[in-house]
């Protein structure tokens, strides 16, 4: 089974970056959660760099170990994992990109591995769910963002970091009867910029989020995606920017790091087929709280996924 | 009447960096809020730098758009606006650069424009008030600061970023049955720093607005300033240095941004005659969070007034 | 008595810099508190540069002043206080090093002085319980960490940040019955980790302090140290990194400067021999919130010693 | 005539940042030199973030003046000039990007204004000639850089920053017989990368320039280009990254700024139409350094213009 | 005898930064040299820090050791040194604090030490020459600065950080029969502004010291200064901005680090009553580079006075 | 053979970072030259943190590409490369590590690899010399460095950074009479550090090497070392820290990137069987230009082990 390199032998900066230093493999073979970059940034319409964020979420990654004590689960004990690297892109060329994202991710999805993809800006979540959706059809939409990303164009017409979900919904793509977006909040283009999302999915607007409380949100996002299949991204800007301000469009007001592991460690049971980090752009981030978070993200979703296969009765891994 | 660029064409980030991409104009016929920078840091006693202010806090306005959700108001919508350019100054003379920051604001009050300066130091409240008084008389203040800021003079009896207010109150600017100060913390060099401020208006200090929560320091304020005419005063380091590094006296244990837009958005209804948001210090904001919560933060007074219009039965700009 | 440069005369940012420019002595007649630097960072093993944290707290006591208006106690007028300058260490030798700081450290103790060590790695607390056993016996450990630093050794059996309270256990410096460890939380290397802690004291994990709020958990140690003579290890990084980056293990999902010091305040009452203040890594804090944190941290140490003498009737100094 | 606001009146760090303070303007009647800022940066393949360098640029311009004590020529009183603000291009995409860019260009060609373009990726230097040429026919370029620029595509065929010169001499854009690229190193993709260049026009590589000085490679340059139109590119990478760290491939074994402004100066005499500074990266530029080059480069490359219409007997502007 | 603390014991980065780690005294008998901050920026026209310049160059010289092999002295074998501490300033108010520091810095020179100032903004160096020349008569300078500093006032007619030797030649403070400034650079507000200073005293430009060398310019300036007593006044941009960013008028085109100490070493014979180093500013100086150059800068001052004593027969320190 | 991917397919910014894309591999047959890390920083005596060194030179190594211009090689034409990984170690433990150092790198030298050391600090050449020396005998050194690293011990009589070679003296390591020491420079402990080297080996400080010039200090090396075995240790505070300012005891007045290239490429023909590079620390290096220059220092290595082989008529590798 692929595993990670221990914690101290060597020290955990020692050695070639991977995340959690899980081999680099593109073999798919046995594999239950694969990490993949995807460092494509041609889709952003203000800060632009998050073709570096994979590197840097990995880098950042040397201080996870693998047991999630809030969650119960060694990661590990019930799940072989890689490194699977990033896939090709071609930078400047959205469309190409996504071509190239979409054909890259079926692979990984082909071999019912269940990816987390490490971006790269939110344009990448399209080609994501095309290659999700092919496998298993539809899927329900847990989205956590500040923004709702269902622009129809930018620039006019044009597809960019702001426009997936609108595309995702034209293609059929999501399971709207049981997606949901979380965090929606700053100031707005238009008037009906959220009651277009209320139109067509279950929205918990920032606002809603700080006064209702995580527990309430957790109870609402499970009911709303029950046991559908589903897809979990999360745009880091839904943090507020004081705990990730390396992100392209920040907006103030949003969740601490504390509130965003509650609520993700709530979604366990769910039945995600997919994941992804996006909007990681370290050259923002000085402090480098952005890239430890993204990365305490990505082991929350690991956990999630490890929790789902030990409380079906997998048997844990042999070592 | 003056409108921003639209937010997309051309992108955001391109073209001269106005308030939002407002016009730069300094006619103001018509005008119901303007811009307007104060790009002076002579008063303080720390950290340096709130000169390169006003060109930060536009720079990084560029994120926002016009509609406010929350308050459920399209500020152009409701309001005129420029971005004014910068009131002269004289760096290095505080006295001089006070009488120079007077005449100029006195004249956007003259014109019933609702300014909203970006500091530049705290010492420019002063000037800003005696020019706001000479045209409304004496006005409720409400001020969020950690500090006082009612210094009978620093090193010695000079005037400094910690005097203003007491000038103020000797100059008879304030309505001071009507004024609060908000957030109050950090050391004090004297055992009745706080009780001075107590024996002259309303309190609610940082420790108790964490205990009373923002409903009911709303409330409070609200109650306080009635419909007297006011003045808001916004020290930036109000806000947990997490949240806003860029300043120069920061003090622990404040408040979120989150926090901060709550308590903005509840003083609807009040009657503000002008607004100053200062201490932003860009030099010392790495992540750019601080310009990003001060250009926020000038949006939610664009909000107030906007909302203000729209309440009084103000018919809507044909755009 | 010896008592710090008044704050305005010549400025605070003017002179050398001492904490909160206490006299720089190493004549310790007469004197109730002492800071002291530690700085020494070879027991790390992730981010190091904590040799410079000494320097860089002492450098943001600049804006401290000296009157608590929380706990409502102006310290100098309790309390005696110097910066008695830093330890000497050998970089890049654990042992030879702790052997030095137990030496330096005792020296402090024997003389009836409250220390308040700046680190320095948290390997640095070994020797300190030492050196503070030896003069007050088994003490009680009130620990607030991210981690619970019990570790049998890094790197197989070798001492490091990661060991100081297992040493400690094992050479029964600890009145284990009567401490606490707050705020462990991130993930782990083993499934038990935190049970090893609880097997040995009290804890509160970060979850379940967040789970049970400030109040609570005052009540909890304070009926845990009770009256028991006590030392406070306060490690940086129990603090979130949006309010405190500029540490070496980071972890995410942590606590406010605000409920930080609520939570210090809430100690008044127990009886401390000592403190220490550990993992700041200021090349690390590019914002300067975590040395600015630590500083405040420090006067917080400061006002609970001054509030215990002012308690028990010592006469004020006479200025 | 179109003038700067005078240095000092008021404080140069005040007011809207136009180059220089030069007033915006977009009416080009009687206006000799025009600052452009063309914000896209779409066509890299490294680091990003050159659409801030117009920004930028335009910010470090304050601590120019009008005099060019070394050319001896006061820029002002032989030209008016305007801070045209930015073309409009659509991030993302390059191609029609181009083609907004090429529109924009032109109309200042047409004018028979000479612009200066602040970029921006290289990319941007093909619309530009096209637009340039339009006017004008094949032009000498003179081209300042460590990369040749002449890919036959990036990514198997693809238009990047690597290519723009390839696409014009495929276009007969330029007049090679007078062209030349100064300062090419760094390691190369293929072993002929360099030959290519010399099978094109003059090459004077960083080594050769390195041991030629910079008098010997003046007058090879001016030689080359003689008395034909022609048109000035400057890779902000020409520059050692010791004093241009701010972009996106920087190559060490460079040149210094002084060197730089000695060959810029240099220069004065060739019949230059038009001018483009390109690939400055703020956010990788936190020394400020490469910015405010920039900014002097541009200077420089006004005072080629003014220097050019004082020798043609222009009378001084009366003001 | 006043000397440093050793090296390596404790290790250079422990204990309270004072210069080289000398003792802090304020007594100044048998002092042959005393280190001075004067930490004031209030004169200066455009980026604003250097009250901090003191505190960073103090900090940065714990790199320094005793021995200059260049000039083959060590320099505490023949003067006694001290750290004297700042002088007293009121940030906000320049002719007050001219006072304080021309009172603080006689003091030094009426007991026959030979001071080293840091600064702060150049401004200081007025006052300082006043206290020099009480006690001296009026003095050559050597001023090496990419500014002339000779402005009859800004913002009209008000002294800055720009004018401090225009008044220094009004009040006859200056021998400029032997007086030279070097370096002289940058864009001009008029075009006699480099006449003004020739029509003075003795100039070399930076063109022209890039062309005639270090070592004619060495000979310029021993030849001007002659056996006159002088004071050096060292602004530190007259070196480049890759080598000193840390400033706040920064000119590229400037001199190495390399140079700047050939320079400075071959002044070595000169009668010397007085040395600055100005203009640091550390907020600006992320690489750290400006403040080490400044210690070094420094160092070489003290070097050049010890060599002084040491060819003057002075018996070598016993120690 | 083992060879990189190639620059664009996919673009460099993605993958996993080995060294130029480099397969990462630890079975060396057939291997000419390997990458290998040693990311130890515990000897370190003022600045600390090149355990992150490999990591970043690897980070920055993705701008490079495979043909050396000057040199005119292709590398990998010649030479077969892989990226080994790091060694391990034991932080905070010098000899531990030092043992694992030397068993670690006696590999590489078994299998007749070139190995090309990415510190870490300068400690680690001492048993990366024992290693090299078991294989080939005492070696030749040619040692940039701004320091002789010649000391006795650090704090009395501990190993450092500052021993290595001191120890290796001892120990006859090195060829002595085929040794010399390039680029000392700064203040010195004691009159004599010079000399000491001189005693022991040949000597260029950094002050002859400026007057003599690059040319001539080239001729000296190669004459020097002739046809005898060599070893290159590299310390990147040879080159002037507004080149390199990530590093830990930098010195103004050094050196170029540029001269620094042609220093090493005059190297050519000398019989090298190991390199380093050391004392590369990211956390200092904002602008990034050092880890730049260091994977361009590496590639420079790398290009003189390709030149040797095809000098030596070794056939290329067919692609």
């Amino acid at each position: 089974m692929s595993q990670p390199t221990p914690t101290y032998r060597p020290p955990n900066f020692a050695g070639i970056r991977t995340f959690m230093r899980l081999p680099h493999k593109t073999d798919l073979a046995g594999v239950d959660i694969a990490i993949v970059g995807v460092p494509f940034d041609t889709g952003v319409t203000h800060r632009v760099g998050g073709r570096f964020g994979p590197e840097a979420i990995r880098s950042y990654s040397m201080l996870l170990r693998g047991h999630n004590s809030v969650l119960n689960v060694s990661v590990f004990e019930y799940c072989s994992a890689i490194d699977y690297g990033d896939l090709d892109v071609t930078p400047g060329y959205l469309h190409e990109s996504h071509r190239q994202i979409e054909q890259g991710a079926s692979k990984l999805f082909a071999n019912n591995v269940t990816p987390i993809f490490l971006g790269g800006d939110h344009s990448i979540s399209l080609p994501l769910l095309r290659a999700a959706t092919a496998k298993y059809g539809s899927l329900a939409l847990v989205h956590f963002d500040s923004h709702n990303d269902l622009g129809h164009g930018s620039y006019g017409d044009k597809d960019s970091h702001g426009t997936p979900f609108r595309r995702a919904v034209e293609e059929n793509l999501l399971n709207l009867d049981h997606s949901i977006q979380i965090g929606l909040r700053g100031s707005n283009h238009r008037a009906d910029d959220i009651q277009i999302s209320r139109d067509l999915m279950d929205v918990i607007t920032g606002v809603e989020l700080h006064e209702m409380g995580m527990p309430a949100a957790i109870e609402r996002i499970q009911a709303r995606v029950g046991n559908k299949l589903a897809y979990l991204t999360f745009d880091i800007d839904f943090v507020d920017p004081a705990f990730a301000p390396g992100t392209g469009t920040p907006e103030v007001g949003g969740f601490t790091s504390a509130q965003t592991l509650q609520l993700l460690r709530g979604l366990q049971g769910l039945n995600f087929v997919g994941f992804d980090c996006v909007e990681v752009i370290p050259v923002y981030d000085p402090t480098t709280v952005t890239c430890l978070l993204a990365a305490n993200i990505v082991f929350e979703f690991m956990s999630l996924i490890a929790l789902q296969r030990k409380n079906n009765q997998t048997q844990p891994i042999q070592r």
